[in-house]
């Protein structure tokens, strides 16, 4: 971090703030006085250093971050991919593009079994499927709650796949960890730091979803939450943002696939069901997706999506699903991956 | 809600769509057909039929709704004001524009009383303090937490200043009745359901802040999920949205506040301070909010806005906040309030 | 300008490259090398030096711009408010309140004739009115161009209103000057640089609408291209941007309001009628524009809006403009203006 | 477009609506009356009619389009690909994706000449560069103007590649007829209505860039105001929006891609360098612009990226271009399309 100086601090000054800094933060602090501008580089480790709190100190004009604020997600102090193995060839963040499929919501034992094991056969690596719902209508369809999951679980036994689902409330850790192998956070909660700090207790792999609001940088702050408490098997979604366009129901952001490639060396996947919000879509979004290098697909199938009791009109059904796989193998191929 | 139905549909595909609605959703269906189009108008209580799952219908082209999908925070439900009352001659939603004041973050139980003291000599209706709070970095200071709780209720003793903190987890329910006066939830949980729904079995006031990428409908709709539970007691709160621009810390949308008192029977406040992101921005921006028809008014009070541990840029110390007071008075009086 | 030099540049390269910021932009050079970081501040007049460019050169890691990239619009050199004296009493940026109002489109001689009158009579201080329109269909009214313009002179000449209207393609300057008295550069042609050049040729007040999703500073820079061609009569004016919120038409930025007003010594006025995009919202929105600061407003006003070619949805009739202006004036009286 | 008419409207003035309908716009009308709901279909050419025009008739509440305003550009009136042929193979359209390379500014003959030879060794199809350069800032490079347009006809000359310049005045019109083989519209003259009118007079190829904050179906009226004047030769062109994200210059939106394809017949380009603003990001997201469906991409290549007049950070050099383009091809190939 770097600040500079309102003009004119005398040099008495500028060392109280050398002093004040290096008190308050830990950190070494060095000076360089010119014929105009002051500025002091301050070294060691700044991440808990707020820019909004040195800006209000007596004679700083501005301060700006060289390094970003977050470490564990950093790609500079962790060069190499993370790769989350589950086991039986399904290893997210290789070579392997990972499709993860399954219904928005779990509607009962027979549906999610049946899904399973047409997504399985499909290529599918991963089932996806939601228990606890968090709907905008409190008059909506709220989940199966604990019966999901259990039926969830149900499908892993039958299929092998691991199975990934949404939790709402810190107080279901428990819970979950008897039933799924991927704790999703939602979009809606990528800012819910308790939620975040519970599931970074322990080690399940957590997919974290951007906030339809959030800029990537706090989405990597939100992985850095998890990550500080100990969880390093963070999996980081894009599900397209909020912006002014409408005729898709979010506008997917396909940068953010590379850029948080970059930043980071956690796995990337993306959601163009959620995305896009309608089922014809899902196809160039997912070739674009994983032309941009995404480790991943999230990607709604269901049933019977004119019956399904949520997101019908973005799912896919498992024979749509089917041909879906068949067109991205070569995609994936021409980027030097499988699927 | 009226469901437009695709061109050329017969009778009896018409009257079984009808057959289907009813024993759905358990309304009534009432068909027209004209030369090229037939319609169904839905009578009854539609808040709980999604769009997106009618329109996944057989033959039906699109659905439209006519009320809104909330109803206990609808005014056309609920014609009159709801006043919230504090006793002291505290109401909310009255007359009088309520100003509450207060640090982002509860720092010492003397900092506390000391503000508490001050804001309200210079015409502070409440107090407002955070004890958890939601933090982009896990770096950054999260509150004195419990202390912070207590230290806010000792402020409580000493000035009769009604209390609002934030609650960021469904087991703090408990001990936040104990301490504080109104639960807020933050603009990051606004869509935090298992939240809402813990503070919705209670009575005790919530302030809900709009979440920054939220809409005016969403944030009803939050409003809704709370009053479902049982709990009539919300106050709305719009403190800024994240738009492309960048001069201020959020883009207040002072529209918000007419369209919420027209849809709405339920306060609105406006929190100047987050929304522009500095000192300086809180007197206009106060001004407008109360020209715009504001109930009340959240402005961040500190002690010593150059050491705040949060937020300090955008914080007032006790004697610019009293000269704001003064500056708010003519613009109360002149739209026929007291403040 | 500050540049930050990558570490370890050797003391000859930092020389070579204030020699070349000297020659190619005419600037003095100050580098500071401290122990870690070393930069080079830039004396001189450095709005024309681009951020991207100089980022671009050898060993320089960042560029910093400490100075606006604005000059003739900016604050910093010119303290006083600029007011516009159009006679009469109506001098845009003084302690009056500047009400314009009028149709969004010319449509009959008699209508504007009509119209001007009645809102004269109830304290407008000016008149607008479109006869160029721009719109988003090939195939809606686009107006009554020349004739719409002489409709507006007769208007002018029959009330002594001083009358707006919007230019839309740099070959009307001279008509345009033959009819108006300011000329309006609407939202969609704020980076329409070539009639910018054009208007700014002349010492016609422009009124400069700010693009639906321009920031802040490119309005300013707008500004500075019209002033920088030789006409220092520009009046900004906020009209609401564009962002996820669809309750309103567009979303008012009043922050816009006083940060305007701080970094610029031009005139500022608002328009709540396209801000909000509908007649019962101009009152709000008047008021808190009033409150926040605005010198001006910009209001449609149409004789019968049931029957408006454009804009129907947002304008007053003259009664309600009359009933509008009683309401405001108390606010204005409240803030220390008359109106 | 069909009218919803507000509750217990008597016959009588039902048909008085139909007879003005029918007066005013030509359209016949079939009026369905249910138990509770009145409504009227319009049928006929709707496109002129607005919305929030007839929104405002008494007696009626609403008001929604079920065809699109736009003809000329829709694909429901001409299925088939628009197909743009400029000779020797280079048709926009088709199964091959062109690539259109070249430098933000023309800086010098020598400059644009040996770009060109360049890129087409690499394999570009056209070639871009900037004469008239619409900037931000007055005081930034505005470009080399005529002589721009003659280095570029040079370079046409001696490498046969079709040469896209953009045109900012509709005076140039007949300039650039003699110099250029496509008439740029640049992003923030996408709504500029007389310069689309002018170009649409004739028939040169017009590639019409999205504007940064405007939504899919306004790039598409913008396409129908040039086709509306007889010119039929339009290509789209997405460039990234602005959005809340900073990490990139702009947010790509890749969903505009297939959206485009659907609504329109007309050829599709993406401009990854704009939108990324960085050239590391030109390589994914022209992966994912060909995968998503993309007829072409437009990319900036510069000899010296670091001494660019503009736009240095997010160029190409010849050899990286080159590079590039080796990359391209199997994704390309991989989705049945050659490069």
């Amino acid at each position: 971090m770097i600040l500079i100086l309102k003009q004119g601090v005398p040099p008495e000054r500028v060392n109280a703030i050398c002093a004040e800094l290096k008190e308050k933060f830990g950190v070494n602090t060095h000076p360089s006085t010119g014929a105009t501008e002051t500025l002091i580089g301050l070294i060691g480790d700044t991440s808990a250093i707020e820019i909004s709190v040195v800006e209000m100190f007596d004679d700083v004009a501005r301060a700006i971050r060289v390094s970003e604020p977050y470490k564990r997600a950093n790609r500079a102090f962790h060069p190499g991919d993370t790769r989350i193995d589950f086991g039986n060839g399904v290893v997210l963040g290789g070579p392997r593009v990972i499709v993860c499929a399954g219904p928005c919501s779990v509607e009962s034992d027979g549906q999610i079994c049946g899904i399973a094991a047409g997504v399985r056969a499909a290529g599918a690596a991963m089932l996806r499927g939601g228990a606890f719902k968090p709907r905008t209508s409190p008059y909506a369809f709220q989940g199966l709650k604990d019966d999901g999951l259990k039926f969830l679980k149900n499908a892993n036994r039958q299929t092998g796949l691991p199975v990934v689902s949404e939790i709402t409330n810190p107080s279901q850790v428990e819970l979950f960890n008897d039933y799924v192998d991927v704790f999703q956070i939602g979009a809606r909660n990528m800012q819910n730091f308790e939620l975040l700090k519970h599931v970074g207790m322990g080690k399940k792999p957590v997919l974290l979803k951007r906030g339809f609001a959030n800029s990537i940088e706090e989405l990597l702050m939100s992985a850095e939450h998890i990550m500080s408490g100990g969880n390093p098997n963070v999996i980081l979604c894009e599900r397209g943002i909020r912006t002014f366009e409408t005729s898709t129901r979010n506008t997917l952001d396909i940068s953010a696939v590379p850029v948080l490639k970059k930043k980071s060396h956690l796995p990337v996947v993306v959601d163009p069901s959620h995305a896009g919000g309608e089922a014809w879509l899902v196809e160039p979004l997912s070739k674009a997706a994983i032309a941009a290098g995404a480790d991943g697909l999230l990607i709604e199938v269901h049933n019977d999506p004119k019956k399904a009791l949520s997101d019908g009109k973005q799912s896919l059904n498992p024979s749509e699903f089917a041909a879906l796989m068949e067109k991205l193998k070569p995609v994936a191929l021409a980027l030097g991956r499988e699927i």
